[in-house]
């Protein structure tokens, strides 16, 4: 079976690059500088869903992202997740917060978004694809 | 510098068991079957804080806690995540969920605490450290 992105993680990010497990896409939320890793695979829903391969792949690629938004960014403190209580397809959120951002000290699940304009969600894109590119 | 585990962390949690980098704990909240993997190393905030070996180390100690849960209480979802917004020593939160838990499907981050009777923490404290030695 082919992997599909499921509608709802379609329908609020944007598509930055694909390495070579994951997607790695920008979710529309103008307010943080907020990154969805998504394995390319079919069916997945836990970590332990993963093989051992798959699964050393994916936590390097969350360490590419990461050391990305640090370098980019120099965020005050990484979250990191899997929660997928309500879209289920395996993806980890990889967030860069700061201590005067909108919700700091409160995680951002289930925050409103802040949708980016068309400029701006294309200049980050382009911003974390440029970075993440030159991380791996 | 020698390990010290951050005075908070120990306050809100017992001693499950140490694995051959982290110590697992357990949340003292009686509400969700919750566990805190911490790397035993001084001085860490971040994932990209750890080194190839350790990071590679502390990832498959999450998959051990992970299938623990998954193989003990087969739960609707696990929710696997650092955060770190207000203690920063790096810690993972590993926690089983039910489709119908006090939460669902919110995260459990800054929920109030049920404390554990001594009776149910030491039972719990138990049955986790055997489900995990016979895992690892």
């Amino acid at each position: 079976m082919t992997f599909q992105l499921n509608k709802t993680l379609e329908k609020d990010s944007f598509l930055i690059t694909e390495l070579k497990l994951c997607q790695v896409r920008l979710i529309d939320n103008a307010d943080f500088p907020w990154l969805l890793l998504i394995p390319r695979l079919s069916n997945l829903i836990e970590v332990t869903d993963l093989n051992d391969e798959e699964y050393d792949l994916l936590n390097s690629e969350i360490k590419i992202v990461a050391k990305a938004l640090q370098h980019e960014l120099t965020p005050d403190k990484l979250n990191i997740a899997t929660i997928g209580n309500v879209v289920t397809q395996l993806h980890f959120h990889i967030i860069a917060r700061y201590n005067n951002d909108k919700l700091f000290p409160k995680p951002v699940w289930g925050c409103e978004f802040t949708p980016y304009s068309f400029k701006a969600s294309t200049q980050s894109i382009h911003r974390f694809k440029t970075v993440i590119n030159q991380i791996i």
